[in-house]
């Protein structure tokens, strides 16, 4: 039999995949042994470092549950989900031929670990944030495609924390859902919707991951955002933040989820009329953001 | 702030680290971090291959208990754990000065999910294979350095599946030890003791990485192997197996473990007087096998 040398031992592998009816998972695979034995040779990784990576992984395994993903946690934090949608939303953006006067698609960032599928659908206009800790937030706007025909009817699943940076699903079983919902575009794509100004929050930093965050001398915090999917037939899903333009942490993202075109000024209003007609008795913050969606191909 | 393009973040994600009281840790982190994203920038990775990946690594975490360790099994079958053997092999070669005449140490292969530390100590020439599965093989040969110098009192731990292809720990919790003990070379470096021929096996199958062997086309087996771990004060510790030549899979070892100078032929005889004096009322087996150690710097 021949000899493996270590720097043959990828190939090896490799050379060992016979079956080819998943040729994408067949490719998937050979490029991730290849890296995988680059990245243990260009370290020259040792016995120990080995079963350190080992012991991690095992303890991030065991960190996961129904509420929790402590390897979504490590992937987010490693930069690795936010490159998955960079790419993705490249994908959609080259299968859709683009006509002169187009304008750019909105940008997306990561789902995150919070989303709950079926929150309330209700009405535009109203008020998800009453009853929890936050400063109230008005958040307005219209859905367009990239032409800038409006979109009505679209599903724009919103979800954030509160004014203390928690999620309801941080706030043990009977809390039940708060702070989400699914609205619906107008005939013109506008939506409407009273929530709170959503504050910074650190992601789950007292598992594997947290340990590995400090280790790399790093803070868990992500600047403050409002959670926005929008889904509408003949369009590409969007997945995609608001973030808070005076937050900190918009510099630092643990999960590197920021980008210019999504920091959004939330005005600050003393109390009184609202632009819905509604009377604030105490000051709040107007949002204002249009998307763009890619028509499918 | 900088908007970061998908090809900027793993740069970003390096920037980060900025606790450098451990330079080793951040060098592998860093080279990590390049490697995993160069890797889902080769693939173009989708978000539900990225989901795939996800829910992979947790059931993987979560097959880990005190008797298995599916991250291991994961890291042999796609050939790590042999990679990390071989670099640290070399490195114990590098740093020991060879003088002229000497010969090459005894190759190291994977240690295996299935060594059990506090194994019974015992005289040269015992018998551990005694009521198991499968056929009487006596094991005998000399331990030196690379000089040919006798290595006296070295510790030489064994231990193997049975006859069947089963260890002890895969036989339930009350199967206690069998087919292992810890020797000690003799007054010249020489060892002996009987044992069975062991026999190839399977990998634990019926798990994620089970899973991924099968969808890869790739059968779970390893040839039939004889652990060895031998320790000597003064001499770089060797972890390695002999392999038996007439086994099947020696061509592909699930684990990527064989090397051409660790496969030793098990010569057949029919019952009567053994090398040790020993009257063996059935057939039996000879393996004959002198390891050399290095020197430690």
């Amino acid at each position: 039999m021949a000899q493996l040398q270590a720097q043959d031992l990828a190939q090896a592998v490799n050379d060992r995949m016979t079956d080819w009816q998943d040729p994408s998972f067949q490719q998937v695979m050979s490029s991730l042994v290849r890296h995988a034995h680059a990245f243990v040779q260009d370290v020259q990784l040792t016995p120990e470092e080995w079963m350190t990576a080992i012991q991690f992984l095992t303890a991030t395994g065991k960190m996961c549950d129904e509420k929790r993903q402590e390897f979504i946690l490590l992937s987010d934090t490693l930069g690795i989900s936010m490159l998955v949608v960079a790419i993705e939303q490249a994908r959609g953006a080259a299968a859709h031929t683009s006509k002169p006067g187009e304008e750019r698609p909105t940008e997306a960032t990561v789902l995150g670990p919070f989303y709950w599928e079926g929150a309330p659908e209700l009405e535009l206009g109203a008020d998800i944030g009453a009853g929890n800790a936050g400063e109230p937030a008005y958040y307005h706007g219209r859905v367009t495609d990239t032409a800038g025909k409006p979109i009505a009817n679209c599903a724009l699943d919103v979800w954030s924390g509160d004014g203390e940076g928690l999620y309801d699903m941080q706030k043990g079983g009977d809390a039940g859902m708060r702070l989400r919902a699914r609205f619906h575009t107008d005939a013109d794509g506008g939506y409407r919707f009273w929530s709170i100004k959503p504050t910074f929050y650190p992601v789950p930093d007292d598992g594997p991951v947290g340990g590995m965050l400090h280790r790399m001398g790093r803070h868990p915090n992500r600047p403050g955002h409002m959670h926005m999917m929008l889904n509408a037939p003949g369009h590409e899903r969007l997945i995609t933040h608001l973030f808070v333009s005076d937050s900190p942490y918009l510099d630092s993202d643990a999960v590197f989820g920021v980008r210019n075109s999504l920091i959004v000024d939330f005005a600050a209003h003393p109390a009184g009329k609202a632009p819905d007609g509604r009377v604030m008795d105490k000051p709040f913050h107007t949002a204002h953001y249009d998307f763009r969606l890619v028509p499918t191909a």
